[in-house]
């Protein structure tokens, strides 16, 4: 069987230099199935959200909701924050939100990862990023990718996952989110 | 029984010139009851969060946690983004929550109000704010304050509120946040 390639657009919800999820993003670059790719968008330019600035958008954001477009699929990394999704992600999210329902999130399937030094791996904030989600109509991958406990403990000097069973479970992890994908193109894909 | 005084901070969700949001803040500010103020604190210059900047923060983000410190409790005002808050307000959140546990929020009283055009009023994200609160350590009036759906229709043209009984709400939740505020007070205001 032969798979048309697939444009995987890669979210950090952190904007530190040695965040955690970025790693995470990265680790994921290295083990896509064949015919994926992943791109990563930071998000460190896109200005608070402002719905008067709706009629002349700031550049980041047509620039992120562009990518948005052009991707098949989203694979977000969010840390948790107070016990939800960071600022952050969540005023990316509004801003790509726009116009409701006819937005680049909607019916676009997403892959959910969260890596956190705490035991519980950010589930919190991967539960609140569903829900947000189903808000914007996108499809998440309704299964958890990692709840990435202890993250701080997994990576090593070069930013690497060093633990062999965490790292399968991201390769299968984004076996499953390319099958999903695919299962949701768009008509201008076949 | 003569009552101290109490210096409330208002915080809206919105930045939007005409946000529903901040015209219940400024409707509350004639509806307080004896010996309390309300400041509102405006987010807009707040950056995004970056953990790296933790060790020399931003203007902005010293005047907010001040304003907080110097507070005796919040009054938040939040539209419904997405099912949840808006980024905006979780990223001051996010700032305003280091560091943890010992940030100017922990033992803060709160009030929650919320008003949309939408019939739920918001109810989504006053759940998840008060969700988010209880991560920092805050302490959310527990009660919904107002729930003000079809917000378009209940302000006039001067912003001020034109339904006798949502101003009567608002008045009563506000002697109950002053009550509550009160419960709170930190030892050096006895």
């Amino acid at each position: 069987m032969t798979s048309t390639p697939l444009r995987l657009l890669g979210i950090s919800g952190s904007l530190r230099k040695h965040s955690l999820n970025t790693a995470l993003l990265q680790a994921a670059q290295e083990l896509l199935p064949p015919d994926v790719s992943l791109t990563l968008h930071p998000l460190n330019d896109i200005p608070l959200y402002n719905g008067d600035l709706e009629s002349s958008l700031p550049e980041a954001v047509s620039a992120f909701k562009h990518a948005i477009a052009q991707s098949d699929g989203l694979l977000i990394s969010t840390p948790e924050y107070n016990y939800s999704i960071p600022g952050v992600l969540k005023n990316a999210i509004d801003w790509a939100s726009r116009p409701a329902y006819k937005s680049p999130l909607a019916h676009k399937p997403v892959g959910i990862l969260g890596a956190s030094p705490s035991p519980y791996g950010t589930v919190r904030a991967q539960d609140h990023l569903r829900h947000v989600l189903a808000a914007v109509h996108a499809y998440a991958l309704p299964h958890h990718g990692l709840l990435l406990g202890g993250a701080n403990q997994k990576f090593d000097e070069h930013r690497h996952i060093n633990d062999p069973s965490t790292r399968e479970r991201l390769q299968v992890f984004l076996a499953d989110l390319a099958s999903w994908t695919r299962r949701f193109r768009t008509p201008h894909h076949p």
